[in-house]
């Protein structure tokens, strides 16, 4: 495979990170990088190291605070001695998207149709590519397929939930199934750990907030950081979740693995120390072909961060998704189909 | 995707269990089975049950007996009211590949040159499809690569080693790299349990004792049923495997994953319990992005039988690659080259 070019709309924690694990493959080439107030663009090829010195502020923020479309501090993309102050910082992107192989959205916790509407201004510009989405949200994935049609006749593949959650255990859940004839259970488990708290966690924490008992993205939108905060200190800084609407459902029934309604997802998140409060762990429980019944599991080692965890994988759909796109394979895919199946 | 018509080449036990878990999926249309003796050939749909339940003597043989080429005892594909007797069994599914997608040849321990040689046959005939193999031979992916550009030019798209390990096992191993930037070590320890003995598993077994210290595949091939045997005793029916010759060493080395002295693969075959002695388990270790080292985890069920965890990633395989083919991608693939990766 040629070298692909690609593109990240949003410079907050998964945006750098990209950008920093990219650096370990000399096949991916970034070429454009923005946040709400500045675009850097190079079609040879960002300086990385130069454009993360250069928006250092931003890492704490887990694309929260300089993610497109939020309040900023000014240590933001404009910083960069690469970059171009500007009040369009998508558009831009779009303009030079003619060579551009492919657009990470990494864009977290914004209104759920956010992304959709990304992806419709680059199917407005005639992009044909591939566009990444991080997501978590399982109610976006239908606002993705009624834009299917749109995709396809514009050779777009657009590959949704391709961090960790859904995403790599997504794609392991897949794997781990085909042992099996019938899956009558994925869970999937996850364990994160945030000593930095919240005020240096936003987006991440917002997005995760919003999958308590009674909240949503919109309610969580509208409330103030010392709201959140509150939240955090009743649970002494470790939220517990459970059958969080995920997206990794939907993702694996649309791959054909299980029905949603046989997955389930949670985990924890402790805001009071960077050692993971528990195990990441996909447990797939189904029937053999000869009629045993088992669990297969797969065990991410503590030790890995949840950054490693969403952004090698994210390249990695990336990657799979340019060789379907070139393949002239468009629409929408979920981290599952890109994986082998049968 | 559209339906896929497939052959099988063998119906010992691989070829034979390969046809059963395909009765699961209903895009997956069985149209070619043969062995030494026979052929059968329906292009809308072999009946798979009445093909296994005539050829049933050959179960056992778990690709030994009846597998093309070796001897037979008269249970073979000729049996089916399906199938015709023929001398000529390869050229006969050859020459009606037109109408066949995909062919998985199960034709395990034979001369290391054998699969390369079946597939020169289908680029001589002008074959465009897949063809996948189950092997097991590290030394054996060099062969088919000698053919790459032979597959190119006719639009053959060869999958090496898509059985369990080589296979499914590989593949989890380029799963499980995802989090790290830099692998250091993969380590992968099957275990598998056939009480059923060296009689009942032959084609297996034998595969299996061409990898401890002092034999290969010529030695062994020259080997009576009763040298075979005393060897089995003299391991008290459990025979452990160590730096195996697996085919997971280089293909992982070719999807970029890490070097193929960096994989290590053993296990344990016990043939006096269907009990697996030990889990089959993957162990992944490298550094993240951020600088921390782990290991992640794969493990199968003990419950899941070596048929179940060869035939499903099998299928799965065979399927990634024909979506390859359509998509006009040609060439020697191995299975982690079919799983995302960056």
């Amino acid at each position: 495979m040629n070298d692909i070019t690609f593109a990240v709309l949003g410079t907050g924690g998964i945006g750098r990170r990209t950008l920093d694990v990219s650096k370990h493959r000399d096949d991916l080439v970034p070429v454009a990088a923005c946040d709400r107030d500045g675009v850097a663009i190079d079609h040879d090829g960002l300086d990385v190291d130069e454009l993360l010195a250069a928006t250092e502020g931003n890492v704490a923020s887990d694309g929260g605070a300089s993610a497109v479309g939020e309040a900023s501090e000014g240590t933001g993309v404009a910083a960069s001695r690469q970059a171009v102050p500007t009040d369009t910082p998508i558009d831009d992107v779009v303009a030079e998207s003619d060579a551009i192989d492919a657009v990470l959205i990494a864009l977290p916790n914004l209104e759920h149709d956010f992304i959709p509407r990304v992806a419709d201004r680059f199917v407005a510009a005639d992009y044909s590519g591939v566009l990444v989405d991080v997501l978590k949200r399982s109610r976006v994935i239908g606002m993705l397929d009624d834009r299917a049609d749109a995709f396809e006749d514009r050779g777009v593949t657009f590959v949704c939930g391709a961090g960790a959650t859904p995403g790599f255990l997504t794609g392991a859940a897949a794997l781990a199934a085909q042992s099996f004839v019938e899956v009558e259970e994925v869970e999937i488990w996850w364990g994160v750990g945030l000593e930095s708290g919240y005020r240096d966690n936003r987006g991440t924490v917002r997005e995760d907030v919003a999958h308590l008992d009674g909240y949503d993205v919109e309610t969580v939108r509208g409330m103030s950081d010392d709201e959140i905060e509150a939240i955090v200190d009743e649970h002494d800084g470790v939220l517990e979740f459970h059958d969080m609407a995920h997206a990794d459902d939907v993702l694996l029934e649309r791959a054909g693995i299980c029905d949603a309604e046989d997955v389930t997802v949670g985990g924890v998140l402790d805001l009071t120390s960077d050692e993971k409060p528990t195990t990441t762990t996909v447990r797939v429980t189904g029937t053999t072909f000869d009629g045993a019944r088992g669990t297969n599991v797969f065990r991410l080692d503590d030790a890995t961060s949840m950054a490693a965890n969403v952004n090698g994988p994210a390249l990695g759909y990336l990657k799979a998704a340019v060789g379907r796109n070139r393949a002239g394979e468009y629409g929408v895919f979920g981290p599952a189909e890109l994986m082998p199946g049968f």
